[in-house]
């Protein structure tokens, strides 16, 4: 196992120009004719750089922004944004002095994932120092989540975690693989390693108020919250005694034999916690996962910590896309003159996996 | 009808302090101890002024991004972003020399209204100079939207367009008493004004890629682009001739009798454009209303203008969020000492509406 601390290749290398970075001055013009910016991709070792611009930002070199040529601009024509731009190397670890939210997000490929994977990275958009680790159930990368990977600008690591031929029955469930690539993945990269973090686990078709992960942050040992949209009962929701403040148990349409019964976006880990749990695992049981992996972490339920007032307020729903065609081949090539028109380029777009 | 001219009371009051605007400073600090800064609420005749700073960002005096004290702390601690913070009013129209985009969002209550219209609202903080005009189809103002609208920070309108008696049936459709409502407030607040806009129907459920609203924004009359996820064919999109780069017919699963065969997320019209054309209204009238709407435009075919690399790209998806369950409190009240717990509360602030 690669044991890594804290910044030994990683933030070196950006403080190599320290003073480039420092004046880095970034001017969001609305409407602009110019053409939007285009990252600036160097590169360490062949890796790609990649400077995490906001979006509709073109840059203009300048020390401060009492400038005056700037001041005198109108308001509604220009808000002046001067930041230390952040960089990231596309699937190596990122390490900082602050609480990274680890986000573990399986996904697979269907014509609703795109749109999915859209929302929930413009969502991460909002979110400071988040590392979206994107798991796919392939054999082969998908070409269209790497370059909405890229394009979406967070730090990410984009790996493969194919289910096994000896768990594709329906009891096995999806996307345990996946988060089994990604449990490795991390323990590669932060074992060993004092980084602090939180893990969290981000199913592509879930909707989350970016508050949510204002909550998770200070994670301790694992903190808990409710999720909306849970089956029959409308939520599942972790039981707080108001008077001491703790978790005494969890109301949720499904308690079976689970100790923990909680969805899978209910949950949050600290990133040290897990670590130091050598035989945190998941397991191929539909219904169980949340259950079984909480029960291998070893915490105990007086160990929980309930956030979002108390369990009072829904920051995550357990939201479900319904299921949409692909584009039809067969009829488009119908259309008169097929060759002469956009469709040939659309649908190859469209289809790109 | 009211007549505004661009600026007769907003950006006067803007530009009351400009040297204090100007000066404002902001400071990212990442898991900063300290809670979120609160939304400055002073008010300009009892109306609150929402100032819209970035999430999580404390402010912080300064002129100057090259202050020695700041450029010594770690990158990895802070992001520092100097801007002019726009304000706005809520429920009042906005006005500003460059192109506003305004988002017409039809809604109602249901379980998956809240986290459709939070994905929604988080994907348009992404977006510069919009102005979210939400429509409710209900007699009373829902708390939860008008609670969602100030949190989102962007300027909006926050109306009532409840579908009349008379169009109840299922021929008539959701949403058009909601546009007809926002057709009104624009002609009440523009009509007569020259602010450059785009009108855009971004309904609650759908997708959409942040990089859509750059293609609309130069729409000089009425722009068009595909839409991904339209039943069988598994997209819409007008049919463009790519000699001539001029939309000839269009690609949709539904034709029937209509002359322009798009789904209402697939165009975008200029907004003076529509307030010149006094006549333009929508039908109560299922599957027409694009057609009748963009007929009552008296736009011509050769007029309209591809987007989205002569529409090849898919940058809005026609996503369903599958129907959800309201909390059962029914089964909420068996819990064992059920008042001692989070759960009156929870079910309270899940209920609101």
């Amino acid at each position: 196992m690669a044991v890594r601390t804290p910044g030994d290749y990683y933030v070196s290398d950006v403080y190599s120009e320290p003073v480039k970075l420092a004046n880095a001055k970034l001017q969001l013009v609305n409407s602009s004719p110019d053409p939007p910016a285009i990252a600036d991709e160097s590169s360490i070792d062949g890796v790609p750089i990649v400077s995490t611009n906001p979006p509709n930002i073109a840059i203009k070199t300048s020390n401060c922004v009492c400038d005056k040529s700037e001041s005198q601009q109108p308001l509604e024509r220009q808000r002046t944004i001067d930041t230390l731009q952040s960089t990231f190397v596309p699937n190596k670890p990122l390490f900082n002095d602050d609480v990274i939210i680890f986000l573990i997000t399986p996904t697979y490929t269907r014509p609703t994932q795109m749109p999915d994977m859209t929302r929930l990275g413009q969502t991460l958009r909002l979110v400071p120092n988040v590392f979206w680790i994107v798991v796919e159930d392939a054999h082969n990368q998908s070409k269209a989540v790497e370059n909405l990977l890229r394009r979406t600008m967070i730090p990410y690591v984009h790996l493969l975690g194919p289910r096994p031929p000896t768990h594709m029955d329906q009891r096995s469930g999806r996307g345990v693989s996946n988060r089994l690539k990604a449990f490795e993945w991390l323990r590669a990269n932060y074992g060993g390693t004092n980084q602090k973090g939180v893990i969290y686990f981000a199913d592509d078709d879930n909707a989350y108020d970016v508050r949510l992960f204002d909550e998770m942050r200070d994670t301790q040992i694992v903190s808990m919250f409710p999720v909306g949209l849970i089956s029959t009962l409308g939520l599942s929701t972790p039981i707080v005694n108001h008077k001491t403040g703790k978790i005494i148990g969890f109301h949720d349409p499904f308690i079976g034999r689970r100790k923990f019964a909680v969805d899978m976006a209910g949950f949050a880990v600290n990133l040290q916690f897990f670590l130091q749990s050598k035989k945190a695992t998941m397991p191929y049981k539909v219904g169980y996962e949340e259950d079984y992996f909480l029960k291998s972490l070893d915490v105990k339920i007086w160990q929980l910590e309930p956030k979002a007032k108390n369990c009072t307020e829904v920051l995550v729903w357990h939201t479900k896309t319904k299921p949409g065609d692909k584009p039809n081949h067969n009829m488009m090539i119908k259309v008169t003159n097929y060759n002469e028109t956009n469709l040939p380029s659309l649908y190859q777009n469209v289809m790109e996996t």
